[in-house]
């Protein structure tokens, strides 16, 4: 089912979404595949590397194909202006072309982090993304969005830069922390209220496998929210509408991010609690319906995600959502969900908003 | 005849290249007019904010539009990682959200600089630019390419973001630097042996006036080669083909001004060398007509711009060249001159090229 999915741009360009693996040796010859020419520039972070990133480099040089690997930390911290600068010095330590490409191994920070690199680099190289994590493989992998935060906040700068493929190296959730593992799905549970009724009634009935991280109920969970995403981008590539819909609960997670500093609450942690702020707030304004609210707050809590938001005070919460992209003049443009299947985006005050997060 | 310049991009896009001035308010009316909403950010260096930027940002105040000014130190170093960080985090000391508009004041730096800043900022914002030395509007301010210089090299980052319009505030050529002003008829040299005959003789008659930099011969030559720079951008938006052709003596020259360290020599000094040595290039190479040596090198002379590069070292030389973006496998892509009006881009084995360096 997977390796049918593609995401289909304007202009009748495509680039395909595969499951990879298991081995390193066939995630290379994916690679290969995807992008037949050109020295690569494998870059991961320091969990990543010793695990997945360096077996693939060497590979894909065994295949005959010359390949490099850029380490960099772990944790979100690593989205920084310092680290792609040390990133982009590190590329020109050896030969490197505009024929190269850039291929970021790892979960959302590295597909972030190395396609903003391959999208800057001499003004834009091709970009493979494989993922290795459940946040990446069913949202942040798929759909060109690039970028690092600044000190006041997430994704504040980077770039649309559609890789030339993406893969899903499923096996590699083996060695997932269960934390993080457990993260990814609240990204699933976004997509599937984005979607629909069954994809919600599925991730229900395979709550308790996922939960105990059964490697088939996994990869069907990611395979329906990457499917989710490849369908959406495909229809606004670069998030001129439909597509922000994505971004249900972030806005409220990204204030839990960063008023917790990224990493003491994982990005899909604060993302869960973001999307239960989000249906609490459309229950407030009417608009969702509340028994939507003990629905998804059962998926989550199976899955041991939070469901209530960290305690913040009112400047924690408004600071980084006012200085948000998604910020319009005096409105902030929230996400509501009518019913599954039926998000909307609804300018909302920011004084109305500032006084429901008071009843937080 | 400046006013009808327009830079035609593939789909129907197009974009305005316009005389503006010569007050800072009729500078900010053409900016209102090229983008009508949102707030703006103006980004100056230090020379050009108290002469311009700051003159723009207050007028484009008192017309009712929020504005900033976000100031760098001038200088070829501010094209860095750290300064570019530093503007980004500029930008969000103050409201700013994807319908804000970044404004370039200035040369080829604050071009490239502040174009990469619009190009990145929340994975981009609209740009202005407004050019204020001859040569960011004979050349660099026109054609969407933005980016930085990393230790090992110039613009081995950056991004095609292509502006809403280019104002080229031609009285602003009355305060710059004469030795900037005559390094930007280096630009426009080369446009003009790009562009054919015709173009190379009305400069050659109106060498005089140049030199001495009288205004109605500078305002001729910038729109002369604003307009080879629009008609070559609007065939090739992304640099993909035609378009390499305006690097026509930047291979060289980088390799001066890496070698030298960015600043002693100006970046049209470097080119006029560089064009000289792309020139005597193509004699040894039986393709260039050597009486052209000769008429190129009495231009650049008479604007006392240098016709032989610096005493540079093999190493020197090979280092910047072979790590340029031009450089595909085992060949350096160099731009020679066949006759006027036909340059081509002659993929050289690096070997050949540094049997030749040797005999400089």
């Amino acid at each position: 089912m997977l390796g049918e999915l593609r995401v289909e741009l304007a202009g009748g360009a495509a680039y395909p979404v595969s499951l990879v693996g298991p081995g390193a040796a066939d995630v290379a010859g994916w690679v290969r595949a995807v992008a037949p020419a050109g020295r690569l520039i494998v870059v991961a972070d320091s969990n990543v590397a010793p695990l997945y990133g360096r077996a693939l480099s060497e590979a894909l040089t065994a295949a005959g194909r010359e390949s490099r690997l850029l380490v960099f930390e772990a944790g979100e911290a690593s989205k920084s202006a310092r680290v792609v600068a040390s990133l982009w010095e590190g590329a020109f330590e050896g030969p490197v072309d505009r024929g190269d490409v850039v291929v970021g191994v790892g979960g959302g920070v590295a597909g972030d982090l190395a396609g903003f690199v391959a999208a800057t680099l001499m003004r834009g190289v091709r970009f493979v993304a494989v993922a290795t994590s459940t946040v990446a493989m069913s949202d942040a992998a798929i759909g060109g969005k690039t970028g690092i935060n600044l000190p006041r906040g997430k994704n504040l700068v980077g770039a649309f830069h559609h890789p030339v493929g993406v893969g899903l190296w499923v096996s590699a959730l083996t060695t997932l922390p269960e934390r993080e593992r457990r993260g990814g799905i609240a990204e699933v549970v976004k997509s599937a209220v984005i979607a629909g009724e069954s994809e919600v009634a599925a991730l229900e009935a395979s709550s308790a496998a996922l939960a105990a991280g059964e490697p088939e109920a996994l990869a069907a969970a990611v395979a329906m929210a990457a499917g989710v995403k490849c369908a959406i981008v495909g229809r606004d590539p670069t998030e001129k509408g439909e597509r922000a819909l994505l971004n249900f609960g972030h806005t409220f997670g990204h204030a839990i991010e960063h008023a917790s500093g990224y990493g003491e609450w994982t990005h899909g942690e604060a993302v869960a609690a973001g999307m239960m702020c989000a249906l609490r707030y459309g229950v407030a304004q009417g608009l969702t319906p509340p028994d939507l609210v003990g629905r998804i707050e059962r998926l989550l809590a199976t899955q041991k995600l939070p469901t209530v938001p960290p305690s913040l005070s009112l400047s924690e919460w408004i600071e980084p959502i006012t200085r948000d992209k998604k910020r319009s003049g005096s409105n902030v443009k929230l996400i509501l969900c009518r019913r599954l299947g039926r998000c909307e985006i609804v300018p909302t005050p920011i004084d109305e908003f500032v006084a429901w997060l008071g009843t937080l």
